[in-house]
């Protein structure tokens, strides 16, 4: 594929899942008291989980971690969104409180928050959950020419690596992706736009909620930054021209996973888009990676279909932050725990059909 | 409606939700630090929550507990499942030595599990966690003439009322519904056709697993069950004529959960056709209702949209047991948290679009 940039920061290659751990699980699901498949998608899940860990019945994912990655657009001064920007620099304020919504969902799911400043265009106070990597305050504007030089996207991708390795280190066993950046989603269309192919009416969607003239022009931008960035089949080229800094910092947050043999749960669009660079550059890390949710944006829709995944949660959320993926992470637990803890037809003396 | 039979053994009728409450929710989900709807579904449930508990916020709910309806039925000798009838004893076992995949999923969320015999063709034993409420020993063959009588339909009921309030009264703040009973597919099918006039084709799938032959005899005892029956505007002479003991015990279940004022999660197809006949029965029961999800049964879809729930999950499980409620569980106290645990953008200091 890439063989210049897939191990970026990480300097260890993504490992296929493990194929024995994989048989066993299915093996083991086949034996377990229920008809075979009724558990429908938990028990793919449980099997990916043994191809994760490289282990049947999978280890229990005791100390989740969501990243919430924050950065600013340049693209916002284009009138995409009705927010201000310094929303952004106050919504990681938020998250620093434990008010936000990722903070709710993630505390019911036993995970804990950390916010990256990967380049918000305000100045912002780090401390142990708030992680300073700011590249820059903010990217260029992406309508007008590359949001960020193949250097900064190089750099940024090692910083997320970084966090991945920083957070396992202390002891983290699931990765769960957030996001926070006004203006974020429009960067995330033109993204899904130039992997996917698809045309920017039908990727781009309505974000925090747009009127029409808004929505139109919003396409219009994406419209203009899709034709202006050079078509390429180089990932890191495209994540530069038209992403975040938070784009960047989540794809080297995801290889450094993969390659560490830790599952990751992506959140919505902008993880979405994220994932599609991951799969562009090392498409084995995907195999790591369980969908947490399905976005109301149409962007994702498209996204998650090249991506080749299947959404855990499927419930309108559009709201970003790692929601989404905390809301899915007790279905993923769920799944592994269904191979640990339940009975086998001859343990439980049940007869077969 | 049915003013002799909507208020069986609770003697309450079941009261509107609380619009004052709702009123509250939806204010306050304006307020929150997140753009205007950008929770989906989880701002619909909280609001449901509140309308509830007549409160806002919700209180945290935090005593689940999950009831398993057991039954086995005379349906079973027509050859309309390759599964022996004992199963249905010996998974109550399983049930109560833990190893079952709703004990798994019910431990993720935190839910006690209780198994309500309402009428296995076995002998089970009595404890703490499994309750007799033996009816009989298997209903008659619904093919052939009613299932059971009215009496007993009546009787169940009162029976499934009564443990809803047992469990209400040791503590319990949430009802989860559960099923089990070898050939319940059959009768949840037949309840399914009659009560939303689809064709048996369409409601009857292949539960715990048939080949084709197999399936295409069920449907056609559905369709013999269908036509035997004659059509009434009385909900409870067409449960006794089709349903099982289960369906009997859920619909009392379900009723009494409502008129105390407590959620109610309903599990799949076997409590998706118990809530068509509380539907029929006192409407307003399914205020309380959550569809915990959507199976992979055909009959469910339907059912779900003659009841005009929204499943929370959707992920093709087919299991029962309440596995589906389970699974649910977590994303309906996620809601209610919002609720409780946000920040509003005055309390956080973050600025409006």
């Amino acid at each position: 594929m890439h063989p210049d940039v897939r191990h970026l920061g990480t300097r260890t290659p993504v490992r296929p899942l493990d194929e024995r751990a994989m048989t066993e699980a299915r093996q083991r699901q086949a034996q377990l008291t229920k008809p075979a498949g009724a558990l429908g998608v938990l028990e793919d899940a449980s099997v990916t989980l043994c191809g994760i860990q490289r282990t049947c019945p999978p280890r229990p994912l005791e100390r989740p971690a969501v990243a919430v990655f924050a950065a600013d657009h340049g693209v916002h001064a284009r009138g995409v969104t009705p927010w201000p920007q310094e929303v952004t620099a106050s919504m990681i304020e938020n998250f620093r409180a434990g008010g936000a919504a990722v903070n709710v969902l993630a505390r019911q799911a036993g995970a804990e928050v950390y916010v990256v400043d990967m380049g918000v265009a305000a100045d912002v106070e780090a401390d142990e959950h708030v992680l300073d990597r700011k590249i820059r305050r903010g990217t260029s504007d992406l309508a007008a020419g590359p949001a960020m030089s193949r250097d900064e996207a190089v750099a940024a991708i090692m910083l997320g690596t970084d966090v991945a390795q920083q957070l396992l280190a202390a002891g983290h066993d699931c990765l769960l992706t957030g996001d926070m950046g006004i203006a974020n989603t429009t960067a995330s269309a033109a993204l899904v736009a130039a992997f996917t192919g698809a045309e920017p009416a039908d990727v781009t969607g309505r974000g925090t909620g747009i009127d029409d003239p808004m929505h139109a022009h919003k396409i219009a931008i994406v419209q203009v930054a899709i034709e202006r960035s050079a078509v390429t089949d180089d990932p890191i080229e495209t994540l530069a021209s038209l992403g975040g800094f938070e784009h960047a910092g989540l794809v080297g947050f995801v290889l450094a996973g993969a390659a560490a043999g830790v599952p990751v749960v992506l959140d919505g669009l902008i993880a979405g888009s994220a994932a599609l660079v991951v799969q562009a550059i090392e498409p084995a890390a995907l195999g790591y990676c369980f969908a947490g949710h399905r976005s109301a944006e149409p962007g994702h829709r498209i996204a998650l279909q090249h991506l080749g995944l299947r959404p855990l949660v499927d419930l309108d959320l559009r709201l970003g932050e790692g929601t989404g993926a905390a809301l899915a992470f007790p279905i993923i637990e769920a799944a592994g725990a269904t191979l640990r803890e339940m009975a086998t037809f001859d343990s439980a003396g049940v007869a077969r059909k």
